[in-house]
């Protein structure tokens, strides 16, 4: 076999006339992306719960996405380093993207601690000392050899002071100065292209979106993200961020909305000029019993489907949502079931990418926006 | 489609020279189960981690087992009622066998009480109160519609007192009697054939299990266990026990070792004439990084894995053992991620089923000793 060319691009293919909804095809070494696309979250180098080839045949997932603060302290980058990256680790042959490390070291390490140069944290599992910094996290995320890398930021809680937001976009934006340097004077280390997205911070104040979203796309990377959102502000005010940083990021390239979100936050955001999305919602929701059906939303724990022998979706975006029976899922949920949360995390997961694919589909058609309006209500149903 | 006759067969195809090992074949509604046969343990109608899928098709599984125990409690008896069986309940349309309840209200209920109607018990799940009678645990079992259904047995531990073993056979005894008759008197609920199995017991007492193996064979039914071993007693006891319960169990019907046991003690036991198998080790043992490889047994906690790359088992018993590393698998199981307890546990079935489909080519070989000599070795070897 050729080794496979290094390059990455991202082309625009279609464009809803009545919103900013678009389809595009994103190339990476390790496979070509149709956008809109989700991104099924794999933190440590798996997928709760799913065989990669239940993800590759039954899901369809184009991209995983995995999280550089789980990979850098289990397995390490020593044993990454020497699988030759976190493809070949894995045995996963479709593009990655990692994140920067910054959420997580926010989210989950105990004792961090903010400097200039970077992040100090203590591992959650162990409790060792480590410091992520702008350069660093481009480092380990080039030994993970990820398809598709994210600067190192630091992402708001919600409320946010507009005084820390301010020092917090400052912040990000000195780092992301030192990202892109950092990027630029190192390699891949394996045989796949890399490319590096930079994060647009700035809570939930229009002012400061503008101004990051302006030196974000200054930097001019070959796709930009959206961070900070979804972290507990209201959806309006999620959208009209979106708005505002959309209309002042580049229309040529990709743009990505961070760990988001709710099948109807996803439509929303397309229909604003989104093309990229992560969330651990399809599977973390799903090991809790809350199913995302063509009927509505479906707590499967609930007395009602003790008997309802029908399939867990009759509209079938997975195989195991045809094959097994809401009674049967309800059972092996409440009886703490790992193949509870197998199926239904297959089954959430296929929810999404088909919702995505429709998407795409409606675009291309010129029917999003009356397709769209006519989901939502749908999609928040619960049953 | 014509509806599938009502049937259940039993026929000794090869017989092996130097021992007492066959082969056979079992019919039953739900399909045919070539012997010996390793059945997976399915204790609340799932094996645990594993899609129906992946039995069928990776791991090659033929039949599979529930607890009535667990299965009587939860999802229940009315909702397995209401679906018609467990088969439909859980979507497998292969054959099913349950064991009666007896081991586990004695390894699992609290304060069980025995009395000579049956055994009291509060449910381990919620501390409700219950009596399991070699009536009732019929009744449930024609609910369940296991192809094949297990008597009533007190299962004695190891060590045991003979005066209790003595006293504890006769209660089996006379349970047995009690669930022939309402056998007798019952018939299947659903549209498949249905055989009970006696249990002989008697612990390691030899002149007791002549007395049970007598009493179980005078019972005329379509197959007969053993129960009562693999409780702690060395092996060499328990394959003197099987020699002995097998001199005197009817040649032309199955026999059935319940919860056994180690890939040897299974080449033992086929060797001394056993057909079936069931056992929670590869699934049980595999969820915590114990694995059966063509090379030897693996600890893949065990830090010398921690860089090896190669499959986990070049040998291939499924598609996983070979897709995946055993540096990948390692990562997995240390971090508590699903998908390493699913990786493991496929792997370990497909390991110990493709075990057994070899010794039945073996015994048709006429090769079947001198294999099982030179395998007892590589199997015990731990890596």
């Amino acid at each position: 076999m050729l080794p496979k060319p290094d390059y990455y691009m991202f082309a625009v293919q279609s464009r809803d006339k009545e919103t900013m909804a678009r389809t595009g095809l994103m190339r990476t070494t390790h496979g070509d992306i149709p956008t809109p696309v989700f991104i099924p979250v794999g933190t440590a180098g798996t997928v709760k719960g799913i065989l990669h080839r239940d993800l590759l045949d039954d899901i369809g997932a184009k991209i995983i996405l995995g999280n550089t603060y789980h990979l850098y302290l289990r397995p390490g980058t020593d044993i990454l380093k020497r699988a030759g990256g976190l493809h070949r680790f894995m045995s996963w042959e479709l593009p990655v993207l990692t994140d920067s490390g910054g959420y997580q070291v926010f989210s989950l390490a105990d004792n961090r601690k903010l400097t200039d140069e970077g992040a100090l944290f203590k591992s959650h599992i162990d409790g060792s000392s480590h410091i992520f910094t702008p350069e660093n996290t481009i480092d380990i995320q080039r030994i993970i050899g990820a398809d598709i890398m994210m600067a190192f930021d630091e992402c708001t809680p919600f409320p946010c002071d507009y005084r820390y937001a301010i020092k917090s976009v400052n912040l990000t934006h000195s780092w992301l100065e030192r990202a892109v340097r950092r990027f630029h004077e190192t390699e891949p280390l394996w045989s796949n292209d890399q490319v590096l997205f930079p994060i647009v911070q700035g809570s939930t104040f229009d002012d400061l979106r503008k101004l990051s979203a302006e030196f974000v796309a200054s930097a001019g990377m070959e796709g930009n993200a959206i961070g900070g959102l979804s972290v507990g502000e209201p959806a309006e005010e999620m959208y009209r961020i979106i708005e505002i940083v959309n209309g002042i990021l580049p229309d040529d390239k990709p743009r990505y909305l961070m760990g988001v979100g709710t099948p109807v936050n996803i439509l929303e955001a397309i229909e604003r000029g989104i093309d990229m999305f992560d969330c651990v919602m399809p599977t973390r929701n799903g090991r809790n019993g809350m199913l995302f059906t063509s009927e509505g939303i479906i707590n499967i724990r609930n007395k009602k489907w003790a008997c309802d022998f029908n399939p867990i979706d009759p509209a079938g975006p997975s195989s195991v949502s045809l094959y097994y029976s809401k009674a049967y899922l309800r059972h092996l949920v409440i009886s703490g079931e790992i193949l509870g949360a197998q199926i239904a995390s297959i089954h959430n997961l296929a929810f999404y990418l088909r919702l995505l694919k429709v998407a795409r589909e409606k675009i291309e058609e010129g029917d999003f926006k009356r397709w769209k309006d006519s989901m939502t209500k749908k999609l928040s149903e619960r049953l």
